[in-house]
């Protein structure tokens, strides 16, 4: 096992890697930025460095002052949690020359899946589904515009770099197309400095469903079922549930079976997320995409599956075989995850950064809060919005989304506005008890209820 | 289903009822002493009535101002939680009378087990193991030489009314057996109003084993395992678990069957719990005494087994059979709970109430944490020491035991002192990691590491 893990991340992820870090007695080293001083994070490491002012480019994002922390604090492993460098193959190899031990997959697999239209070719080549579409990149507005044709309106313009739905453009009609497939290549280039682009049938009102995977370095490769998180607006997820309300045995057993021949053919190793569309009727699925990390709503699934994720990874990466426990694992109850971000959800989900001058959080049976906030905690302007994790499980869903209304009830949190009022209202609506919702269902409750302003 | 439960209680157990109440969409009703008007389970019900000051006996004891509250209050039911009236025959019997249900056994169940003796009675008569003692009440010095003599030194005097350790007294050999009758006798009569004692063989270093049983009026009673409890001092539970390191699964299932059948024979109905000794080599088992409402350490058992029993109580309470999740629930995982007391371990165990200044709760995968305090409330001089339960589940009882290190390194408490400590140091002694204790444990413990003062 490592003796000494640099965490290259901030806020709640970084306070639970540290926290499953400590139960397996490896020593922790913080980096933090000069607005995180007072996060928890930072003061539950067993050693913090500073590596640079507030904007993430200037701290998480630089490579070279973070590694430059790991050599000075001497760590034998860095876990890079969700989103900044997560992701980057080029901080994955270079970890490797550096031996330090990176945790997550290979940068060969983190490469071939971040191409997504490699990713695509993949799957399509494993047999695993994929929507109707473009062979590969698409060259020029002609060849747009025939396998437009080919496949049929309506379909979605992607990026090839892509992720969070930028350089993404949906087409509805031909009319639209050529300055459609003009824009989502400037946007490709502009925030990815890669203009390649595909096309994709567009699936209409899918769900968002996603699965699980864990494998070792011994040729474990298991899944560990499905999540549901169809509740987003403009593809941020807002409450995500496990299992989902959509999904038969026969469908998780064909889409696990999928994802594990997926996994085990790319040499996969490491946790990772399979996200696939799938149809509005529940019938066919579709590979979207693969997250070569850790997930934000990855604890949705450890209630379920009765397991420490995080401390998977970590055995993983120090080549131990997957816990004999996460093996013989079978899915428990139901679980929902909301997000608790500082925004305003009723005025255009503005950011509401600032002092936070009261907090309690709920507590009791089957309730989880994962935070690096607490009361006198000033939540900086400079990063994703995302203040809380509220996890709720229970025997059976309705059980859990009543839990989960008792939750969000008894958060008290002043000083700045959070998204709690719109998921205490989204719970209570009879689309949601009854597992009616797909990933347009947020915009149009929203437009309904006159939430929407400008 | 009941429309509006009053909560007979105060603390973190009448928080815990009302989260299961508003999970069920029952309304509440707290009734609080003039020094609980910040407590949080005065702020989360759905009203809160005054029934007098501090002292229990002006309040939290006096029946006729619940009584009253209740009926003002217009409810349904009354849970009255652990300790004060929960197993008062009389305040059952009053609540039928005024047509409120209670939410427990009836009150002939109460009396039947509050009486050591007859309880002790009632499962020889049923074939569950006892320890050889008198018959009945021991009536003179006399007969208790005689009693004695036959079954050998050394035995234990109780109090038939007893509870908590008082009327109780340890005879080690004939000397002293006359006058520890005597102060026996006189300390029942003085604790408990009625003088009446019995004797049993003392068990030498023996395991406090406690079986969870549930119970509908349809006929369905179950065991949900046990929990140890030895690590106590002067019989004050301070760490529990579930399941403990001394039960095999054979013994587990002859304690089980022997309490399933205790219950069922007396007509038991709702939560309870019978406590066993259990030999020092953990091959014979004795049954002590028989709690008729819901314990202090019911989470552990819950995180385990996966249920509610707070929600199963009140169902159960309401006419409803047991759930169908509860009735075919699998043992998962090793849960461990310590009491969070307001106490200085390491001064004799003083109470230690006062404001506290910060308050910051451990979280994260596998940690719960139940409690009616927060930053800035002030803990009350009037009441039980215990602020909370930090209750950890995981994997193996290994993991568990890392978890909870590291759930009490995270707790910040400022402006009281607590038994954190205490439990932090007992956490990391070989003894409890190899789960070598039994009820002589902490006492000894506290003598060599030079912690008993005066």
């Amino acid at each position: 096992m490592f003796k000494k893990v640099l965490v290259a991340n901030r806020g709640e992820i970084a306070l639970r890697v540290i926290r499953a870090c400590k139960e397996l007695d490896v020593k922790t080293v913080a980096v933090y930025s000069e607005a995180d001083v007072d996060s928890m994070h930072v003061q539950l490491a067993d050693q913090a460095i500073c590596i640079g002012p507030g904007p993430s480019t200037e701290s998480y994002l630089k490579i070279p002052r973070i590694i430059a922390a790991a050599e000075i604090a001497n760590v034998d492993a860095i876990h890079p949690g969700y989103g900044f460098l997560s992701e980057k193959a080029e901080f994955a190899e270079i970890c490797d020359r550096c031996k330090i031990k990176f945790i997550g997959p290979s940068s060969k697999v983190i490469s071939m899946m971040g191409d997504k239209n490699t990713a695509r070719a993949t799957a399509r080549r494993l047999g695993v589904p994929i929507t109707p579409g473009s062979d590969g990149v698409i060259e020029t507005e002609d060849e747009a515009m025939e396998v437009a044709r080919a496949i049929g309106l309506p379909v979605m313009i992607k990026a090839s770099a892509g992720g969070g739905g930028r350089g993404m453009r949906p087409v509805l009609n031909e009319a639209t197309l050529r300055s459609s497939y003009q824009q989502a290549s400037m946007e490709a280039l502009k925030c990815f400095g890669d203009g390649s682009v595909y096309m994709e049938k567009l699936v209409e009102r899918p769900h968002h469903i996603e699965f699980q995977m864990v494998a070792d370095s011994h040729g474990n490769v298991i899944h560990l079922g499905e999540r549901d998180c169809s509740m987003q607006r403009r593809n941020q997820k807002i409450i995500e549930e496990c299992p989902s309300p959509k999904i038969s045995d026969a469908m998780r057993k064909e889409m696990g079976d999928a994802s594990v021949k997926l996994c085990r053919e790319i040499g996969y190793e490491n946790c990772g997320t399979i996200e696939y569309l799938v149809d509005n009727d529940g019938k066919n699925f579709y590979f979207m995409e693969m997250n070569t990390r850790i997930q934000v709503e990855h604890p949705i699934t450890e209630e379920v599956y009765g397991c420490d994720l995080i401390k998977e990874q970590i055995q993983i990466a120090a080549g131990m075989p997957l816990s004999e426990h996460i093996l013989k694992s079978q899915p428990r109850h139901h679980s929902i995850e909301c997000r608790i971000n500082a925004e305003d959800p009723f005025n255009n989900f503005q950011p509401s950064p600032g002092k936070i001058h009261h907090w309690y959080a709920p507590g009791g049976r089957g309730v989880r809060v994962d935070t690096h906030v607490y009361s006198g905690y000033t939540v900086p302007p400079y990063y994703d919005s995302m203040i809380a994790k509220l996890i709720v499980t229970a025997a059976t869903r309705d059980a859990a989304i009543k839990r989960m209304r008792r939750a969000l009830s008894e958060f008290q949190i002043e000083g700045i506005k959070t998204t709690i009022p719109l998921q205490s209202k989204i719970l209570t609506t009879s689309d949601f008890q009854q597992g009616n919702y797909d990933i347009t269902w947020v915009e149009n409750f929203l437009r309904q209820e006159g939430l929407v302003k400008g």
